[in-house]
């Protein structure tokens, strides 16, 4: 497909507000020299800005701006109501997020508006429309960047205004309280309402139980699917402010991978371009970043997307922050590029001297200098993209393997009040998708409401924990399988329909017909507990299930594995098959180790002829497929030590980087990256 | 004794209300097949019986219970009251619990009203009135009961309404505020107070530390005292407004065992049969289940008591909430039974599918069908209980043995800030407990207010951490002592008197004559440190004391074990007996472990002939007895192995679940349990 | 110098109000017996002294006073302000502290006042100036006692009051907003403010992350200097108003070491005499109390201080309360002595039997008689010190060597959002500390902005984690090296400026010159990881960095030791030194084991001749030198085991506590103490 952007964009946020002017034009001039020839600016500027609520100034952005435009950058441009003024929430405390136990904040943190006060839609409004008045046609303006991180100033709000709000919103999705009443169950604990005002929040102080959880939970699914829509108006009411001064430049904000409370798929038909924030933990595996980059594209519709953020050296925020590797940045930087990031851009250019990020790595650091390791590393990152980068754009992966990632099911599985704690929904999906990550096996990631045909693109299809199953999903999915579809989905799925109630008659529910198989019961495994399964698909392999055990009764579908053990349901079905129409349905009774879902995933991967590449442990291969045919294969060494590998689908292939041709062992430093082009 | 009903109730909570009223009958039925007589009617109701302040309706409510009239079922009709409507604590704000940190719920949760609110006492007890006067006389009534699982909401109220009512119980106990400053000691820290507005409740905001604790422990202890007796007078504000239209009919609430915020020696004083709801967790040994069925016996007066609740399966609420394995239902309940239970009641009949327990296990589970496990096996209970329970009926457990367990020292000692944070009261009853349960020895509970004539009644008094010793006791327990009695009590025992101050002149305070003993320190033991104890009583045995050491002297006692190790005070009494008129008096002067209380109890049992009988490990017996002298053995395998055995007190008693007469080597399968009769 | 007392103070506080008048002067007889000549009285009579706003009743205390003055007791006598009466929190509730979270306490807990209420002001003020009028030239009274624990009730205060003063401080501070926004980097996040009014206390609901961090960075430490000078007013508001009646006797308030609250180099100031409570944890390592010791002496200026509470036996606070064992308390006691304590005072004389202190030891226990252990054990105390004490006071410990502890880095340090969370402020001066204490070197503690002639009295100064450096720090340090001066610091030094801001131009900073090295990158070690140091000064000692490694470039200085293992920086510098004029400056990259700053110090030790004594193990050997030239050479065995040592430097002195001569092998018993008199 076509580029969005005529460069492969390098650089990210930079907040010259920060600096004294005079300052300005030597950064920039560093930057140069790092290959930075893009950033993002005004993303936190509301208080220069808007210094009252009747006065705007644009004197230093303007400044800024000029500068830019003398350099020839490209802009990010962001709409700078990512953080409240002072003055605003002092004069509109209603503008500020309130806390689950009910606390109203006062002036502080960032990202931190009530999504649904009138107010702040009007101020953030204006200013959207403000700064797109003024800057649309800049030369270089690439891209709009709508306010920041959405929900990440950390929970969702429990205002009086947003209780206000929810009633509507329910009002207008019910229609009558008595069909309220039934969908949440409310009989009980007595929780039957008779008036729309009785509806309150899930407060910790009224039926919340946490975040996650809820006494009634369709009032916490609700409430999520109101928030998350709230939100995602904010940022389409500062989008529509631009299109009235620009009607073709992209506009984006950036996303943050699994992130709970903002159902994504939502998120991304309002985006002309997916962007997120890539901040891997000290202990998150590679497959997990993989993960989320195929998920970021899989939201965006599978195009390419930006890698707005990530650091260039440690992240400040961690108990415990370590220094990035040699080579780890530029690997980090290449794994997006590898599953579908047309940019790399980093937060940020220059490291603050204040505030709570001042310990967070930057491309000019607290020394100010080019003498830096990450200077240096950053720069020779920088050269390398722009000899290489702009081939690859527009190219993205080809996946024969889909994972529905579904939010409800996110929020209704870690909203269970039982038979188990232990469950993270990304966690659940990451087991599934590391075995095929292992494997070298590219997946896509798609809602579970796709339609038929969407379903139809792909020989194999998983559901992870699929707990929540939308009308439709069920007779899709028996649909796909007829047709000789290949569906696997497993312990916990089927059980809630889209009002988060149990689907009477039998677990996995409404997947019941499809998977042939009767769920009895879900026994809960303790902490560091395990069970042993055993048998066909699992041979030769020390496999463990963890968390949970269903207890399996088969009907139409058949055993692959039992469990071991001297449980009383040992020799009970682990993993089952069903044949249904042309194709298979599998269903995995226990959350797999990765011994298990290893050899699980190895027999699917043989069965339907995926065309798995063997790669040492930590290392990843992906491949990008250009409109012509051409083929960018990135071959990434996650780990900190040298690997030694054959890889005879790369042989002959061109690696960018080095121009050398692929011919036999390949040698990998530790971080080491080869990008190899086939044709 | 004559048995409170007709018949051996089965059943438990039914929630019709919750499913179309089409299901109801053929869920009726279907409980019929598992031999289930008796449902738990209308717990959650209120918001569906009264709509709105000035409205009432009871047209489903007639609607069960016609078809459970129709079916001849047993009815336990609860008032409804457990969890207020939403439209109430819309308009009543103030009939809502607050929480210690001052924060006033709204609506939602359970159990959830402010206990000394006006407006909760006139509707409440309006309801409950309501509910009498239409059901009074039903066929099948069997029992009233009042609310549900008082105090289950967490925690106490904490609100103005209760602050002001707390002042007037003040003013009412101790006339004038300088009797108050003095029982509080409230000198200490310029707590003294001038005017009964000064009180402000143990709030977190104030001289609460957490709930257990408080700057001013007399507070802490009198407001433990108000809030228990404020819940009991809503208890009988509901059972005197039932008492206007039925004079006869059983009323009861059902409790939780060692629940901490209510005096149950109190309430059941007030109650015409002790209820209570059975959910031991993961890890809750079969002695400690043992135990809570004793107590509940106790404070009803040793008479039978029911089960209103258990599950037929997993709970929901642990982190993890493993299924109950085969035959572990039937276990629980027959082991109910031996101590003293004359029903076996579930929560629930059917699973929701819905709010925060649709994964409690029900009898008819989320299939809905009688296939599952579970239903089967509750059949299988049913079908044994109709056959054998009746007979049982009206029986009752006969001890020479008796426990104090005592609210007030439960309050104090955990309200103590030093000389450790180890104690949990349950705990070190449960301690003792444990080891005459070993043994197969009854035990009865008792009040410490108990009057002589009752003491007189037991061979051996043990009174575990008596740290609160009111006015009489010492004096009761020196007579009976002195006339032949054997008491036991040890650490922490007698420092309080009944203002929670400290008795002047050492340690155990009132106690002191009778133990023979002065306690000079009280040493605290790290968690898992321990301290070697041997001599006498212990010989043979590694036997070790945990998380105090009291450093005793004699002074009448003498000293039946020392402390070992190399500590100061290795050497030092760890066990004493006093001689004592005609009895004899030991104090156990550190928490013994498993190995050192059994040996304690074995020498105690021994001399006292009580008795003992032996079997292996997690098998336990209990004997009931009827008036005709007839006696029921209870042997329960509570572990999920086989057990073999000879029991020769049983031998030629018939097993009525097998009608197989005893002989000799006893086969016990896991959780298998044996009713033995003997003439 | 001349001792502030005629005799050695022996005694402590003591609250008759708790107890019937009758039994106070058989309670004076008893301490008597105990050689306690000092009492601490009137710290918790505030309700008891004014019992409503318009009355003031000194009945009791003139009854308590004329007792001890008949008794010719010393006393200590407190303002009695230590915690707010009921009357005055209900009618005045700003009076109160409020918590971060906004919550604003009621009536409850102690040392709970806010700083900046106008009547607290008043009424502390006018209680001081009563108490002051009354009791100026009582026989007696030796010593003036404002308040108590200042800051102990647990946090800072953020009420309105709290934050309306605030502004006035900055403004008083800053000037003009723009100065504000500029010191606190405030466009970070869009934290310009126009308005004073938009400046908010760094609350828990707006810019506060813990009390401990927050987002601006510059706010936190604003707010805690404004917030211990507020407490500081309240002392001096007290303090001015004694003084107004009394021009003599010395006012102190007692201290707590390492407390992080409250800058105490700028309280002591403001004292006569420094007091402070000692109260080791269980796992208080006796170097850590030392340092504690020698930090209140070096706040007063190295003058003698008083050790105003310790308790006497166990305290209660703890999770578990280990007795003190035979011999602790004394050796506590003389170590407090050894490190320059003129007095010996306990919390408390007599054990109260309310409040939640009840189980905290004293003199006087429970038992009421001189029987116990601890009463014995205080007795024989006493009557050393009645026979020893005189002679020492006045003298003092004489250092070469001098620590800086500064609370600006304290603060800052703690405050870092990254690159660990690993960092205690008080921790990493014990770990260069705890060095020199092994080897018995004398330390003084001094601010970091004493002037140059005071940096050059030592001949080696020692700044761990001198984050934060104000201005003239760096050039006092530069020309006392250049003088000749040995300096050492290391980790985290130098990073920021007096606005917490980074100083541009890389690590560390304003002291990078002197250091002679460059800073690149600070990387975290994961909790119980470490880093290999190796090379030159830890030669033959297995020694480890923990928490950071600073990566280092040397530019003037060169590497002493370097990193080992397989890091990207082994190899690189670990420790460095910088010959910078007549003097060295070292630099330690990483937080030294206990081997391996023992080897560091060793080596400086050992370079500049400090006459390190050797000692076993937990075996403290400290000196302080009276004006005439006599050494007290005090040896302190801290542990529970025998020890057997020569220490030929104390050969030929005389045990003052048992009047033999050291000649050769020293058996020191557990816990065993000598005071050996050196000419």
């Amino acid at each position: 497909m076509k580029p969005t952007y005529n460069s492969f964009l390098f650089g990210g946020d930079w907040n010259p507000e920060q600096w004294p002017e005079e300052t300005w034009e030597h950064d920039i001039e560093m930057l140069e020299d790092a290959h930075v020839n893009e950033v993002t600016i005004n993303v936190f500027s509301w208080a220069l800005l808007q210094p009252a609520e009747d006065r705007y100034d644009f004197t230093m952005l303007d400044k800024i701006v000029a500068l830019l435009v003398k350099h020839d950058f490209n802009i990010v441009m962001a709409t700078g109501t990512a953080a409240l003024p002072g003055w605003m929430v002092r004069e509109h405390p209603e503008v500020i997020r309130t806390e689950q136990n009910g606390t109203r904040h006062v002036f502080g943190g960032r990202h931190n508006f009530c999504p649904t006060s009138p107010y702040f839609r009007n101020v953030s409004r204006a200013l959207a429309a403000h700064v797109a008045e003024r800057y649309t046609g800049t030369p270089g303006l690439v891209n709009w960047h709508v306010c920041n991180e959405y929900g990440g100033g950390g929970g969702l709000c429990y205002c009086e205004q947003c209780a206000q709000s929810f009633r509507e919103w329910l009002k207008a999705k019910y229609g009558t309280v008595e069909a309220l009443n039934q969908a949440w169950c409310a009989n009980f604990w007595s929780h039957t309402i008779t008036d729309w005002a009785d509806v309150v929040p899930p407060v910790s102080y009224g039926d919340g139980i946490g975040e996650a959880k809820c006494v009634v939970s369709g009032l916490q699914m609700d409430y999520r699917r109101f928030q998350s829509q709230a939100q995602l108006e904010c940022y389409k009411n500062e989008r529509d402010a631009i299109r009235e001064y620009d009607a073709t430049t992209p506009v984006t904000t950036n996303l943050m991978g699994t992130f709970k409370d903002l159902d994504y798929f939502e998120w991304a038909k309002e985006m002309d371009v997916v962007s997120w924030d890539n901040y891997p933990g000290m202990d998150t595996p590679p497959s997990f970043t993989a993960m989320c980059h195929d998920l970021m594209r899989g939201i965006g519709g599978n195009k390419p997307f930006m890698l707005m953020e990530q650091t260039p050296n440690q992240q400040n925020w961690f108990p415990f922050c370590k220094v990035k590797r040699p080579g780890e940045v530029r690997k980090l930087s290449w794994q997006a590029v590898a599953h579908g990031a047309d940019t790399v851009q980093f937060f940020q250019m220059k490291q603050s001297i204040g505030g709570c990020e001042r310990f967070h790595g930057a491309i000019i650091g607290h020394d100010g200098t080019e003498n830096s390791r990450v200077f240096k590393e950053t720069a020779a990152l920088g050269e390398e993209l722009a000899r290489v980068g702009k081939r690859i754009m527009g190219s993205t992966p080809k996946a024969r393997v889909a994972i529905m990632f579904d939010w409800q099911s996110y929020w209704s599985l870690e909203g269970c009040v039982g038979p188990t704690a232990g469950f993270s929904y990304p966690d659940e999906v990451h087991r599934f998708y590391r075995a095929l990550w292992r494997r070298n096996v590219p997946v896509d990631f798609i809602e579970s409401t796709v339609p038929l045909d969407t379903l139809k693109q792909y020989d194999l299809i998983i559901a992870p924990a699929l707990i929540c199953v939308l009308p439709g999903v069920a007779e899709n999915l028996e649909a796909y399988v007829t047709g000789g579809g290949n569906f696997v989905t497993g312990y916990m799925a089927g059980i809630h329909d889209e009002n988060d109630l149990v689907v009477p008659g039998g677990y996995p529910g409404k997947l019941r017909r499809l998977m042939g198989i009767w769920v009895e019961e879900i026994d809960a495994l303790a902490p560091d507990e395990t069970i042993d399964v055993r048998g066909e698909v699992v041979d030769g392999v020390d496999a463990k299930g963890e968390i949970v055990a269903s207890i399996i009764h088969c009907e139409a579908a058949r055993a692959l594995s039992t469990y071991g053990g001297d449980e009383f349901y040992s020799g009970h079905p682990a993993l089952t098959v069903n044949d249904f129409g042309q194709g298979k349905a599998y269903f995995v009774g226990t959350p797999l180790d990765r011994a298990g879902m290893g050899a699980f995933i190895s027999s699917l991967v043989n069965t339907l002829g995926l065309n798995a590449i063997d790669t040492p442990d930590d290392v990843g291969l992906s491949i990008r497929e250009a409109d012509d045919g051409t083929k960018y294969a990135f071959l990434i060494n996650s780990s900190n030590t040298a690997k030694q590998m054959r890889v005879p689908e790369l042989d002959g292939g061109k690696d960018l980087l080095t121009d050398e041709v692929i011919d036999g062992l390949i040698e990998m430093k530790p971080f080491g990256v080869a990008v190899v082009e086939l044709h």
